[in-house]
């Protein structure tokens, strides 16, 4: 069973240590990790996020009337903990604040579990990444992939895709504050 | 929607303020954050763990026969960044490891949400402390309650209550590395 949960990440690491070389600053880094794109404008793919701010975690979200079978996916999202702290102090998302939603596969029934769901092999990633002077709509999103296979880099998504729905819908700055439990108490405390 | 999601944890945040003065050190401190314990020896209840390491989430997990009705609750993870980065590195978890299990009750169907479930309020906390000089086992137990009305300190809980299954059943050094994501990946890089 180990082995089961642990090759499909090994072997997601072991496709992608070029980019290590070339992507976010070193987690203990005391400044803000901040977004890198290439030369074509493609956005590197972030990792090291261990060290992110986890601002909340959700199981087979829909939006639609359509509710698929099964538990769905788990959807864990993290910020970089400066972009948080600015969120907390001021109520403000500061530029170049990103967000990564990871995406796991429910798994259970592993060792002693009996029921329930526990996060299995990943198997995705998008981002968002707020910077005014290279969006217009001021946020873009990006997709690294959803199948296991992730990409090193990505290019914005077209802004119907996902950026619409933010703009409309989410709590505050385009961002679904209110789906995630670390963003709500850090909003609260900055209302006015 | 936004009134209902927040005012419980603002009530839970406002009826322990005594404790941040006491806690763990702040959050940028380069120290390792230790387990804080009063005159009596229970543990202070840990706070500020927005910038710990989140290791996972699982939802509704058993471990008998019995399914409840229901997704179950949330729970989310964290340990100390450095504790998690000396497992990472070393394969060992440092005295002074300390995990947190933070509850949140399932939600959905607020905002555009129409299925799944997003983690609403912050109804419980349990704690585990590596400490071999204070506890016999090497290892102890802490509830903080199940409710929402969080204690501001806990007594560690006898062993058969919580070490038994994680001396028994646990991946790794009591701690359950199999269901949490992060835990295993950095475990797999670890193994000889």
């Amino acid at each position: 069973m180990r082995a089961f949960l642990l090759l499909p990440i090994a072997a997601l690491l072991a496709t992608l240590p070029f980019v290590e070389s070339h992507s976010y600053p070193a987690p203990d880094s005391p400044s803000m990790p901040l977004p890198q794109f290439d030369a074509s404008g493609a956005l590197v793919r972030p990792i090291n996020f261990e060290h992110w701010t986890f601002v909340g975690s959700n199981i087979g979200m829909t939006y639609s009337d359509e509710h698929p079978q099964g538990p769905g996916e788990f959807h864990n999202v993290y910020t970089q903990p400066e972009a948080f702290d600015t969120y907390r102090s001021t109520g403000k998302f500061p530029e170049k604040t990103t967000f990564l939603l990871v995406v796991y596969q429910p798994a259970q029934k592993a060792s002693i579990n009996k029921g329930g769901y526990f996060e299995g092999e990943m198997t995705g990633l998008a981002v968002s990444v707020k910077d005014s002077s290279r969006f217009k709509e001021g946020w873009a999103y990006f997709s690294f992939g959803e199948g296991g296979d992730l990409a090193a880099t990505a290019k914005a998504l077209p802004a119907p895709m996902c950026f619409s729905c933010h703009n409309q819908h989410a709590d505050d700055d385009h961002v679904f504050v209110q789906f995630h439990t670390i963003l709500r108490s850090a909003r609260h405390k900055s209302l006015p």
